[in-house]
C-alpha cells in the first residue's frame, strides 16, 4: 500500500501528515458493510502494517451517521442461504477485520455520529479510541435478526470496555446505548458537538502522529498480547517490550530535549 | 424437570409464557441459603440445561429482601466444627450453584430489594442482568466472619463488572454497595422503584423469552467461555458460535420479516 | 525485616498498630524514584512477606505530592546510554517493585496528593485500594518520553481498573486524569480533603487492621491469581482458598462472636 495514491473502491480513503481517514462513505443507506467492503476494509488494515508512513488511523462515516452494519439485503439474504462452510468462511472474514484493526500497529480512532449499529459498532468497539456525538447510537443488533451477541470479539472486547453487566444487556437485547451512557461507561473517550467532530478527531490523530510512532505501536501491541496472561507473566512481557523502546531513538531524543528544556520531536525510530 | 409442575421445597418456583421465576422464600429472616437450599438451588440450575420450555429464569427474593446469605446458626456454625474435606466439599457445592448458574443456557434476571448479602450478593453476581430498587444493599459480607473476599468467584467475576479497584474495596471490607453505586459501577443494570420491580424484570424476561432462545444461550456461553483467551482466539470462537447461530431458523425468520417489513418471530430454534 | 526498627535509606518508615507507612520523602523534586529507592521498595514489599506483624501498608507522598515518578536525570539519563542487558535489567527491576505489592500479603493503600504520574502512578496503580484528594493529577507519562505505555504492567492492570477505552487514552495519550475522573472511572475509592487525606487512609488501614489478616492475604493472592483463568478454574481455586479460611482460628472467633452478639476480635490466625 501506498498510502499517498491508495483508491480502495468500498470505503473513502485520505491520507495527510501520517493520518489516514477510512470514512464508510454510502451515506444514502447510513455506510452499510457489504461482502466487498469487509474484505477492503480487512486488507487495507492488514496492508498498514507495513506503511510506515502512516501513524494513525481515523475510522468514519459519512453524512451524519457511522454505520448501519452488514447490509440486510447484500449480506443477511445471502447468508441465510448458505451452507455451514460458506458461512464460517463469512463470519472468519469479518473477525479477520478486527484481528486486522487490532494487529496494525496503528492507533485507530473512531469518530461516531449518527448510527452505529451491527458490525458498525464492532468496528467503533474494536478502534482503539473513540470520539462520539450527542447524537451517536450504538446498537449490538445481532439478536434482532436471531443471531448471538458473539459477533467478531464483541463478548470478549466489550465486557473489557464497559464491564460485564452493562455488556450482556446490550448484547441480550440489543438495545441502543446512547451517547451519554457510552461516555459514561467507558466505551466514547469524549463526546463533542457534530460539527467539531471531524477536527476533534483530527486534533487527537494530530497528537498521536506526533508522539512516537514506534512505541505507540508496542503500547496497542501490548494493550492486546496482555488481555490473557497473567499478572506476573504480563510485567516480563512489558519489561521486554519497554526495554526495547528504550533502545530507540525517539527515546534518546525526549531526553535531549528535556535536558535542554525544549519540546522533544519524535521521528517514529 | 417439568417446569410446569417442579416444586422444590426450598425456594419458590413459579413457570409462565417461558420465564421461570425463582424466588428465595423465607422472609421472616431475609431468606438465608441453607446447606439444602444451595443443593436445590444447584440441581435446579443444572436441570435448566435440559428444559427447553424455559427461556429465561428470574432469581428473586420474597419480603422485601433478596437474601441474607449464608445462615449464620445453620451453616456458619456447622463449618466451625468441620474438618478439611467437608469444608471442601462445602465450598465446591457452592461454588458448584454459581457454575449452574452460568452454565445454563437461560439469561438469568436478578430482581434486587433491600438486603443482598453474601452468598445472595453472589447469586446476584453470577446472574446475567441485575434490576434494583433504590433499597437494595450489596455487600460481599466474608471478610465480616473472619473469611476472604473469594468467595464461589467473587475475585474473578467482581472485578470484570466494576472493575478491579472498586471489587477491592467490597471484598476487603464488606462494606454496602448502594444501589446508587450499583448502578453507576455497573452492577446494576437498571434502578426501578420497589412497586415496579417485579413488573420491569418480568418485561425485561419477556422481552428476552421472545428473542432468539437458542442463540441468547450461544451468547452466553461465550460471556464465559471467551473471559480468559487471547483476543485471537476470542474471535475464532465467536465466527464459530456465530456460523452455527446463522444455520438456525430463527435466523431464516428474522431475514424473512425484514424482507416482508414486519416483525420477527422467534421460536427458538 | 524488624519492622518496628526498619530504617530505609530511600524512602520514609514508620509502624504503629500493625500498619507500615511507606512515604516517598523527596518533597523539593517532587518525590522521585531513582535506581536505588526502586531497588530498596522492591525489597521491603518482597520482605513484607515474612513482616506478620505488619497487617497493612500505606504508600504515600511527601509535601503534598505523591511521586514525579522516575527521575529524568538519575534514571532517564543514564538509560539513554545503556545496553540492552542493562535496559532490560531496569525495565525488570521495575517490573519486581510491582511483583513485589502484589506479592506481599498485606493490602496497600494510596494516599494521593497532587502529582502522580510515571512510575509513581504505577505504584498507585498497583495498589489494593486508592484515596486521593482533589488535587491529584494521576498520567502516565511514557509516552511523553518516548517510551510504550507498557510500564510496569500498565496495559494489563489499568484497563482492568478503568477499562480498556480509558485506559487507551490514558496512556497514548500521557494525558492527567483529574481526581473528579479517577473517582468516577473507579481508579481512586475515594476523594478527601487533602487535609484529611491521611487521617482517612489510617481510618481505613486500621480497619483492614482489625479484619481477619490472614483471610485479607488470601483476598489478595485471588485477587490476582484469579486474573487469567477461566470461570471455572477460578471458581474452583476459590472452592480451596476458601476452605482454608474457614480452617483459621478467625473464623470461629467471627461465629462465637456472632453467636453471643458481640463484636468479633480478630487475631488474624
Amino acid at each position: 500500500m501506498n498510502p499517498a495514491d491508495f483508491a480502495p473502491e468500498h470505503f473513502g480513503w485520505a491520507f495527510a501528515d501520517g493520518v489516514a481517514t477510512i470514512t464508510l462513505n454510502r451515506p444514502d443507506r447510513k455506510n452499510p458493510l457489504t461482502f466487498e467492503s469487509y474484505a477492503e476494509l480487512r486488507d487495507a488494515f492488514r496492508a498498514l502494517v507495513y506503511a510506515r508512513e502512516v501513524k494513525v488511523v481515523i475510522v468514519t462515516g459519512a453524512g451524519g451517521n457511522f454505520s448501519s452494519g452488514g447490509d440486510v439485503h447484500e449480506i443477511i439474504g445471502p447468508l441465510t442461504e448458505m451452507a455451514m462452510p460458506e458461512l464460517l468462511a463469512f463470519t472468519r472474514m469479518t473477525g479477520d477485520l478486527v484481528k486486522a484493526m487490532r494487529a496494525c500497529p496503528q492507533p485507530i480512532v473512531a469518530a461516531i455520529d449518527g448510527v452505529c449499529v451491527g458490525a458498525g459498532a464492532i468496528m467503533a468497539m474494536a478502534s482503539d479510541l473513540r470520539l462520539a456525538t450527542p447524537a451517536a447510537k450504538t446498537a449490538f443488533l445481532f439478536t434482532r435478526v436471531g443471531l448471538a451477541g458473539c459477533d467478531m470479539g464483541a463478548c470478549a472486547m466489550l465486557p473489557r470496555i464497559i464491564g460485564q453487566g452493562r455488556a450482556a444487556e446490550l448484547l441480550y437485547t440489543g438495545r441502543v446505548m446512547t451517547a451519554e451512557e457510552g461516555e459514561r461507561w467507558g466505551f466514547h473517550n469524549r463526546l463533542v458537538a457534530a460539527e467539531a467532530l471531524m477536527s476533534e478527531a483530527q486534533a487527537l490523530a494530530a497528537e498521536l502522529a506526533a508522539g512516537p510512532t514506534f512505541a505507540h505501536g508496542i503500547t496497542k501491541t501490548q494493550l492486546s498480547t496482555e488481555w490473557a496472561v497473567s499478572i506476573e507473566t504480563a510485567i516480563e512481557m512489558e519489561a521486554q517490550a519497554q526495554a526495547i523502546c528504550m533502545a530507540t531513538n525517539d527515546f534518546r531524543r525526549a531526553f535531549e530535549a528535556f535536558a535542554a528544556k525544549r519540546r522533544p520531536v519524535f521521528e517514529g525510530d
